[in-house]
Formats: C-alpha cells, sequence, structure tokens
C-alpha cells in the first residue's frame, strides 16, 4: 500500500482550505469485475500537515484493480486521508460515471473532533 | 412490481449523502397516452441500509407504461424510497422535458420523524 | 380571459415545491407597440390544490397582444395565479430579452398570509 | 447630463427586486485615455417610483467619453440612482474586460435609512 | 522586489468589494523547475486604500522566475497584499492547472483585526 | 402589409455577404391556433441594393397573428425578400422551437438566374 | 402500425432542406430486454411530398415497446419515411446514449434513384 | 485620422495566416445617434508586410463616436487594411450586437490581383 | 486476449456509417508505468459484418494494464478491428489527456484495397 | 537549446495525423517585455519520426524567458520541428490571449517537398 506523505502546513496559524480535484480515478466493481470511472475532489482544512500532492496520485493508483463499492470507497479514502493529514475539517465528494444509465454522487465528511 | 433492494450502509455512524442521477426516466401522460420524459435525482442521508443501485434501475422501468401525472408520480418516488431505505432525509427531484412549451420542476423532501 | 384550471394537491400534508418554466412568453410594449419577449418561471408550494398545466398555458396567450410594463405583467401574474390556487408561497420570475441593449429581470413573492 | 426618469412602482405595497443588465457599458481610462468595457448590473426593491428603462440607457451614454476608474464609476452609477428612486435596497456590479490581463468586478450597496 | 502602489479609497465610508481576477499567473515548482500555472482571484472590501491594478500586474511578474509552493504562494500573495492595503477583508483564491492529472484550488481569507 | 425597404449597396462591385439572425420571430399554427417560434437567419450576397434593417423587423411582425406553415412561412420570406432586393444569393434558415418533442429546421436558397 | 401522413410540397420546383429533430426517441433492446434512448435527425429534400409532423411522432412511438438494434432501427427508419415521402435526398442520423461506457452514433443516407 | 503601422514580413516566402479578433469594437448609428458593437475579426495571408497590433487598436478607436451604418464599416475596414498592407488575401468578419432583437454579420473579403 | 464478436451487417447493400465512442479508455505509459486516459472513436463504414458492441468494450478492457504508446495503441485498435470487421473504411481517433501540460490526438484511418 | 527528441514511426507506411497541443506556452514580448501567453496546437503526418513529448515540452520551456513577437515564435517553432523530425505535412497554431482587447491566431505550415 502506498503510503501518502505530509509536509509541515506552511501557515498553521490560519484556517485555509486546500482542494486536489482528480478526474482519472479508477476502481473496479465487485459485481462485475468492470471498472468504475470516478472524479474525486478532496477539500479540507489543513491542522499541522498538508497532504503531498505526488503521494495523493500513487495512492489513487491503488485502487485501479481493486474491487470496491462507490460508498465504501469514498468513505476509506476520507479515513486513510484523516488518518494520515489529522485536517480540521475534511470532505470528500466522488463523482462516479454513468453505470445503467444511472450516475452517482457520494459526499462524506470528517470534522475535528472536540478537545 | 418490481422490489428495490438494499444493501446494509458501510459507514452508519457517519453522516453523509448519497445521489443517483437518472436522466433515462418515461411514464405515461393519463389524460394524453403521449410518453413523458424527465431527469430524476434521489439524494438521501442513509440510516441503516443503502439503495442497490441495479434494482432502482429496474423500479423506474416499472413507470415505462403506466399513466401518472408529473406532481403523482414525484411524491410516490419519494414514498417507495423512503418506505424500503428509512433515511435519515431524502429529496427527490424530477425535471420534466418541454410539453405545451413548458418544463416542469417538482421537488419533494423526506426528513426522518423524530423518536 | 382564460380560466387558469385546479386540480386537487395529491400530497396535501406535505410542503413539496412545483416550478413551471416557459421560455416562450411575449406580450406588447404599451409604448412602442412592439413585442416583448421573456422566460416566464413561477414556482409555488401547493396548499389544497396545483395549477393545471394546459390552462396555464392558455393564460399566457392571453397576454400575446396586450400592452402591459414589464414590472406590471409580472406582478398580475402572480396575484392571478394567487388567486386562484392559494399557495402556500410563490414566487414569479420574469425574465426580459434585451431591449436597447439591456435585458430586465423581475421578481415577485408572496407569502400565505397568518392565520 | 441626462436625467434619469422614474415611473410610479405599480406595486408599493409588495417587496420585489428589478434587475437591468448592460452588457455595452463603456467609458474612458483617466490615465491612457483608453475605453473600457464593463457589463453593469442594477438590481434594486423599489421604493415608490420604478427607474424608466429608456432613460437609463441614455444616463449610460453619458459615459462613453468620460474619464473615470472604476472603483468611482460604480459608486457614482449607485449614488445617481439612489438620489433618483430612493430604493429600499440597491446592488451595482460592474464587471470589468481584461487589462493587462486581469479582470476586476466591483460590487456596490446601498440600503435605505432606518426612519 | 515590485513595490505595490495603492489609491485612496474613493468612497471610504461604504463597504464594498473589488475583485481582480488574473488567469495568467505562473511560478515555478522548486521540485521538479517546471513552470506551474494558476488563475489567481484576489477579492477585498477596502478601508483607506485600494490596490492600483498596473502595479499588481507587476508584482505578480515577481513570481514569473521563483520557485514556490502552491500552499506557500497562494499565503505569501495574502500577505503581501493586506500588508500594503490594509483591508476590512481579503481572500485569495489560486486555481492551479492540472499536474499528474490533479487540478488543486488554494483559498486563504484574511479579517481585519478587532479594534 | 410591410414595405421592406432597400438602400443602395454601398459597394456593389464586390461579393460580400450580409447575415441577419432574428431569434424573436413568431407566427400562429394554422391547425391549432397556437403560436409557433422560431430563429430566422437570412444571409445573402447583395447585388444594388441591401435591406434596411428596421424595415425587416416591422416585416417579421406580420406573421405575429397569421396562421402558416413552418415550410410555407420559410418559402415566402425568401420570396419576398428575393423580390424585393434581386440578391445575387439568399438562404433563410427557419429553426423552430419544440413541438410535440420534435424540433425542425428549414432551408431555402435562392440563386440569381443566368442572364 | 401508425401510418406516416404526407403533405403537399408547398413548393415542388425549388431544393430546399428540412429537419426534424427528435431528442426523446426510445426502443427496446432485443439482447436485454431494458431500454435504448436515442436523438433521431431526419433531413430531407422534399419531393412532390412532406412528412407530417404529427404522424411522424406518433411512428416514432411504435418502437417504444418494440426489441430491434441501433443499426436495424436507423435503418428501417429511413426505409419507411423514403417509402412514403419519396425524397429527392433523405438522411437518418441516430444518436444511442451511453451503454456499457459508449455512444453510438448511426448514420444512413438515400439518394432518388436516376430516372 | 490615426496611420495602421506595417512591419516587415518574418517568413515572406512562406504563406501563413494570421487572425486579429477584436470584441470591443464600437461606432456609432448615423440615423439614431446611439453606438453600435460589434466583434471584428481580420484574417490576412501577410506578403511583404504585417500588420502592427498597436497601431490597428488605435485605428479602430477612430471609429468610437463616427457615424457610419454596419455594411459600410466592415468595407472601409478592409480598404483601408488592404491599402496600407497589400495582403494576398484578407478577410473581415463584423458580428453586430443585437439591435431591435437582430444580430448582424457582415463578410468582405480581398484577393490579390492577378498579375 | 478477447475476441471482438461481430454480426451480419443488416443492409450490406447501403454504404452507412457507424461510430462507437468510448470517453472510458484506459492503458499504461510503458516508461513511466503510469495510466494514460483517453477518448477512443472508432467510425467506420460496413461490409458484409458489424462489430458486436460488448465485445468491443471487453477488447478495450484488455488494454487497462498494458504498457503501449500512444502512436501505437491507435495503430493497433485500427489493425484488430480492421482484421475481424473488414469494412469498407474505418477511422479511430484517440483524444489523450494532459500529460506534463500537453494533450495529444492521434488519427489513423483504413481505405478498403482495390479488388 | 533544448534538442527536440524524436523516435521511430511505429507504423511509417500509413498516412495517419498526430496532434499535440499545449495550452501553457509563454514567451515575452520584445517591445514591452511583458510576457505573452499562447495555446500552441502542432499537428502533422509523420515520416520514418515521431516527436518524443517529454522533449517538446523541454523545448517549449526555452521560449518562456525569450523576447520574440507572435508571427516570428509561430514560425521558428514550425522550423525547428520540420528540421528535426522531417514530416510529411506540418502545421503550427499559436492562439494569443487578449492583449490591447485584441486576440491573435497565426497558422503556419509546411509540406514536404517533391523528390
Amino acid at each position: 500500500m502506498t503510503t501518502i506523505e505530509t509536509f509541515p502546513n506552511p501557515n498553521p496559524n490560519r484556517e485555509y482550505s486546500i482542494s486536489h480535484v482528480n478526474p482519472e480515478f479508477t476502481s473496479v466493481c465487485p459485481k462485475t469485475g468492470l471498472p468504475d470511472f470516478a472524479t474525486i475532489t478532496v477539500t479540507y482544512i489543513p491542522n499541522q500537515t498538508c497532504i503531498e500532492l505526488k503521494s495523493l496520485k500513487y495512492y489513487y493508483l491503488d485502487f485501479r484493480n481493486k474491487g470496491i463499492f462507490f460508498e465504501a470507497v469514498t468513505n476509506q479514502i476520507l479515513d486513510d486521508l484523516v488518518a494520515v493529514s489529522k485536517p480540521k475539517w475534511m470532505e470528500v465528494v466522488a463523482e462516479f460515471n454513468t453505470r445503467g444509465g444511472i450516475n452517482s454522487i457520494i459526499t462524506v465528511e470528517h470534522f475535528e473532533e472536540e478537545k
């Protein structure tokens, strides 16, 4: 499994947001074995660390031949990115291409726990 | 009548939203017998179950030769999907193609009852 | 004058919205005698009755050769539709085509009076 | 200077909004003497009077050969239109064409003073 | 380093907003030495001074051959513009072109400190 | 019936083309009595005379309450404009709005007869 | 089977073209029993007769529940319309919605036989 | 009158084309005194000289307050640019904004005379 | 390797064209091991056989994890489809997504040999 | 100066075309010292060699800080790419961003000399 790398947030005292939009995400449907395609948009407010872009690209490649459902893959990306970067807030939106004439969009959000 | 199937929500502890957009919905006008066409967008926050996509497609096919008015079909889709999936929140938006030079959009919403 | 017909709201217990978009509205400028063109969008939350689509189309046709100003026609459509359908809420947006290089948009709203 | 004409608001008891969009505004840069081009959008909630469209067009023409900065022209249009029509609320948005590779948008707002 | 010039706000008593959109920003990736391209949008509510457009253009040119990361450059533009113009509020949005199949958008905001 | 006016071609020795696009044409369906809407595009190579734009606008207004079929109206516009302006070549394209879910486009052409 | 009606060409001495665009065509896949959706564009140069628009709409409705392949349905529409209207030239373009991630476009043409 | 400047064609032995698109052209209607707006596109194959861009911009400014008809201004721009640059081929396309609900496009062409 | 299936052309006596557009093609760059994404459009005039759509989809899947250059993959698809369907004419257009800031489009064509 | 690399054409017996579109080209205006931005599209029919994409990207970077006019840079790119790849045909289209309110497009072509 690819390690998502991080680097120190250059402005940890300011709340600001970062979005990374990947229109080339692809995984495999566990039922049919056929590929699924999606645009994945990650938006977050960094805490002490930012997500390194190149390692994010390699992380997405791990799904290329993996069988996983729409709802599960979106939640897993959020869980993995939260674990590694501990953001103040993060949202993952996955817009899947038409399957059987229907488009699907999954939106998941994480809020930093109260301390 | 097609049974809408469900599967267990993989993340029942997180509030997140799922949208399914179907631009190929068609039913029949009960007055004229002519077909109506619409884009149906279902958006919901799942509770314990998610709606299975393939059975949703077959459910929509049941309307193909059924005579039913715009307002009624939109409300019925919401009622049927709520009954089977018991979501925390659900919205159905039906955008009907031009009839007599006029487009129509019906928007219905369901909120989970307080316990 | 055309009578706008209504039919009983199939779901009077649920608050939901209905939009009818007519991009083919035309009336006559009372000053110049030249035609005006607009897209009229009516959106409302029905109470006990819904507006019948075909009679709405014929109602709009009554304006085809009538001289009336932008602000007046938009308010009149709202008044006429409210009188006949007694909605919980209604909005009329009229987007007029370019005249003298300027586009105009009039937006009027009605709220049901407190009982 | 052109006089902006007004006419009595046909529905002074109802709060509603009116927008006039002019994509053909042009003035002159006081620094370079070169023309500037903008789309000016005026939106307001009328009080007792509405702005007459034709006189608005002629009012805009007064700027055609006048040297004036972006920020100043947008504020002046708001001041002039407020003075003449005394609206409940008014907003002027000026979207200027690219100059030196940069587009500029100025947004100014007026609220009726408390009585 | 280019000095960002300012001029006195022509309407310091009115809160209004100014946006400058530059689709031709380019800097250099400090890791690869390859150029990055972005659209930079600065929006602010001026206090006593406005940012002079031509000096802003020259300020952006200083980044043309400078190695700097996405997150850092967006924060630095905000810091530099705030220092010179002391606005009531300012936002900088940087939308970077596709790198490795991924687009990135950084959004930073400044609020005037309470006095 | 409105007279289409002409004026002398300022460059009769050069072959060049003129297009006039009218997106606000409306006539009446002789079968149903309901209005039809179309965009009419006239393109021609002038001979000795050009068509005057304002009289063309008034000519189109004559169709506003006239019952006439798609194919007939397009041919008649061509015949009328050719009779009055005797162009080297003329084309009329009429793009009618959706009726019964179907858009129609009629294209007619005239070539100057050999002398 | 619906009869496609025709009416006499109002200008049989002029070669001109007529297009009818139907974005609401639907038939059934004979393999899967699932519906197919297409935009059908018929363009022709009429001879002595034109195709009547309303009967064309009803003719298309005959395919609503009929199992037929993409290539076959496009050829059959051309054959049926040629048989009934005997045009100088006709083209049928069928643009089918995505199936299995692939869009298909079939283009067939008919030329009048030499006499 | 502004002089259109030229510079020597850097590749006189190769036939290639140059287009200059100006979406900010404005002149005055000689009938009404109101401004007209157009996008002017000049395309040419240079001979020995190319048109200098900055002087072209100033040349266009000469029309800002000049009363001239659509057909005449398009032909004059072609004549002026041909006189000064003697191209192998040149085309001027002028797309005028809506006046009285109608857009106009004038297209004129020049071919080098046989030697 | 997947076998591309064919079926008998239902109208072998008529020359007509068939296009299949696949926006979800993906292969692997042999140099970097990173995935490439493309839209592949196959257009052909069938002879005795047509290409079966489902087997075409599976044929494309064979490239999912295959290392192959842009120019080579486009030529190979043409060669494979020509070998199996022996069309009168075929064209393959491959539009590759941005790599290093550059989009690439490869277009290859096959003509039936003279007999 | 970067060397543009080539690789052997995998199908030298087939005439086919290759396009590379670079929307991130930038050079410097020799008059003002300000940057110019363009989209450069190279299209060619290869002979024995194809242009290697990565070296093309580096070749374009050489212009980043070079002062050169629109017409000259477009011709030079064609000359350099022809010299290195000796194509059967090549076209370079350079679409420059707005300068002084005017967009410019330069199109140059090369044909292989007869042998």
